[in-house]
């Protein structure tokens, strides 16, 4: 069971004002986010198989409802009401791991505004969080060019437990190979990863007698950790005694470094391992990186052949949540969805109205050229001209000719009807894969660290004229 | 219980090293941060009783061995063992809600190798951010200077479900009034709050009927939220009207302002409530409020009686982690406790060594005025001079006279031993108001949000001495 709970108050407060007033139309709700985070250039869609398994299980326990009936503010038969309700909505998304973009409706919710409205923080908890750390993992992957693996390490650092949990799925979404998180191997099926910290060494009474321990114990997985005192002199000259005596035995090391300049070290230690005669030896680095100092080290071409990454990649660093919406799309009245539009002062953050759906056009190569928003009855045909407009500003639109593309799909899919899942249930490890290829087919000019290419996410013709007909009537144009 | 799988890998296999090779002395860990987030003076020690708790409950289900035993690295004589595992450690902290500085021991664990080893990342993982959002709660009621309540509406922002329960939890401590997290109030009583959102609005068809409906089911707590469409046009108009039938009977209401310029809104609305003879009427705002701009709004004087807060003050905005570490002090050979430290290339970094104590010196008024860290066996007598060395800086000292300072208090006293509470339970409204009274009692010069005056921690003489007598043996000097 998933506690109901999880919900802000207001929605509560709000579902009671509907029950009480038996304003309890049909409606729909659009998850989506405004900006890219990093400054980056696209998302990767995260969160969504376990949003489902858990929405399906969303309820009030008995405790819970003696906790809301301890508040004095809620009507008994509104409370009676909770004790059987159940996530009743359909429920349309992107499939997980999806590269994903600005004002794209990532999740459409359908159902009664009262079910619709006490799920809306849980949803966006969920795929909020998980889709940063997805991001994050990619650029970071990203920013390694191919040279060596990440390994997730953040459970120290991480925002709670959970937040732990879900930063290392979401991690290994965006391709990361291991976790250091336990309990996150367990329940994601993730691979584990870790050998010794400096407690290990320092429990010892030099660092060759704990080196040594530990190569008897783990042969085949000894990655030594040697700045616990000298890098450049106890420490690398321990690690090759060992290296010599598992090298001997048919064994390679490896060895960790988790503090001083990650630029120079590196450089001395491949020196002085291969001069030892030990060319397969590994180097592995941690230390607070960033993709910015991954970046940095992959283009200076420090011999770096894994990296162990915990508070920037686990936190999202300087930038610690995605801002993703949730919001009323549709409404029922007399029987069909009337679309609905929140306004705003600055006009980018007006919503689009009504049921939508979401086109990925390519080219012949599977590679993703553009995205079309249109009306859900719209029909997007292949083999013809399609004008794309501008999200906001109404002069801009272009037309992607039938020749510029292959074909088109649509990413918006049916996963959950009347609160059951109605989509396979996909393992981690194939959303990984999914993932990246996908990510693969997005040219790299989207993916550049700084400065990257806009990928274009645009309206069709009808719901640009719907918003634009809504606007004029929501402000009272005459 | 609390999965004991949540723990860093290596903690595992350095754990089972320990068993296999019978290495397993009595030792002692420290944890202690380097530098307080936030560029700023202190930070609000948190999550420590939730740690009691759970670390009383750690243990290896049935079901977390046959996932160890899965992953063939474990011997079955160690997992047999780790079936049986509870933490016996003996645990001494400051008490939650204290005021911490840099390079403290905040928490400190004595028990065998294996034991401390496992918890390491357990315990971090509830500290680090714990402290990190009750620091950055405290921050932002402190930039409040006393005018109006912050109310945490964190939930859809937060890093991971615990993440937001975590936040809320810690928040509370570091002084937030309320939480939309209803989950969060239910675990720990915090009291809850929320009314509507704009999709409460746009589910009506208008504002004027939507804001009665909610006036007619919540006439004692009717914050009225006028930015759907047009703030100081449909929004606030029909605010007034509702305000007016509501003082009609005898009520009051709030709105909130959630988009727009919150310097100058805020203005206008008070002036219109007040023209319209509704005084009494509160206004609310948020909207990705930071510590900052809440500084600004209250030294410019814009009428604002509470502040809704989400993303920055749950992640910690731009500062997403607080880098605590837990590092061995202290190994038992022979029967007795030998002092260790890490040295670091950088001598900032060398931790100090030995079981150790932190004395807070504080003056007649009850404030804080430095602390002094000592060796656990050094009594620190009252009404003598005390000399109070700089951690790095081996010539800086100073003298703390006697007439300087009334009183000294110990920091450290024993929370659990052998692996079991021995302090009382406190519940979290106490925590905070502890928290906030030890608040009061240091200076605001510490509490700058810029260039806050830094807050002495300093070491005796005998522990000044032993981290040098240490670093030239370890160091190998001659």
């Amino acid at each position: 069971m998933t506690s109901a709970l999880i919900t802000d108050f207001y929605e509560l407060t709000m579902m009671q004002g509907y029950f009480l007033k038996k304003h309890n139309p049909r409606v729909v709700f659009d998850v989506f986010y405004r900006n890219n985070p990093f400054n980056g250039g696209y998302t990767v869609f995260a969160g969504l198989e376990e949003l489902i398994d858990e929405l399906e299980e969303f309820r009030f326990s008995d405790e819970d409802i003696a906790y809301l009936r301890s508040l004095d503010y809620f009507d008994s038969t509104f409370l009676d009401y909770l004790e059987g309700y159940r996530f009743s909505g359909d429920l349309y998304a992107f499939e997980e791991g999806t590269p994903a973009f600005p004002g794209e409706p990532l999740v459409r919710v359908e159902s009664s505004l009262m079910d619709c409205q006490l799920v809306e923080a849980f949803i966006l908890n969920k795929l909020n969080f998980q889709t940063l750390i997805a991001t994050k993992a990619n650029r970071m992957v990203y920013a390694t060019r191919g040279r060596g693996a990440i390994m997730e390490f953040g459970l120290r650092r991480a925002q709670g437990e959970n937040g732990a949990h879900a930063a290392s799925r979401a991690s290994f979404i965006g391709g990361t190979r291991v976790t250091s998180n336990t309990y996150a191997g367990k329940k994601y099926g993730i691979p584990v990863s870790g050998t010794m910290a400096h407690s290990w060494i320092m429990s010892f009474d030099s660092e060759e007698e704990a080196f040594r321990a530990y190569a008897s114990i783990y042969p085949d997985n000894c990655v030594l950790l040697i700045d616990t005192y000298d890098t450049l002199g106890s420490g690398i000259e321990a690690a090759i005694r060992i290296g010599l005596e598992q090298k001997a035995r048919g064994k390679k090391i490896g060895v960790r470094i988790d503090s001083g300049d990650l630029n120079y070290l590196p450089r001395v230690i491949r020196e002085r391992l291969d001069s030892a005669g030990l060319e397969d030896a590994t180097i592995c680095v941690s230390n607070d990186l960033t993709e910015e100092i991954i970046q940095t080290l992959v283009s200076d071409g420090v011999p770096i052949d894994s990296w162990g990454i915990g508070t920037h990649l686990v936190t999202g660093g300087t930038q610690s949540s995605l801002n993703g919406v949730y919001k009323l799309a549709a409404k029922e009245e007399n029987g069909i969805f009337e679309p609905t539009l929140k306004v705003s002062n600055s006009f980018e953050k007006t919503t689009n109205p009504g049921i939508k759906q979401v086109y990925r056009f390519y080219d012949a190569n599977d590679n993703a050229l553009a995205d079309l928003i249109t009306l859900d009855n719209e029909t997007v045909q292949e083999g013809v001209n399609h004008t794309f407009f501008h999200p906001f500003s109404m002069g801009d639109f272009f037309v992607m000719r039938k020749d510029a593309y292959k074909y088109v799909r649509p990413l918006l899919g049916k996963k959950m009807e009347a609160g059951r899942r109605v989509s396979e249930r996909r393992e981690l490890k194939d959303i990984q894969a999914y993932a990246l290829s996908a990510l693969e087919h997005l040219h790299k000019s989207y993916k550049r660290q700084i400065n990257p290419h806009i990928y274009k996410v645009s309206l069709s013709k009808r719901l640009r004229d719907l918003k634009m007909d809504l606007i004029l009537k929501v402000r009272g144009a005459v």
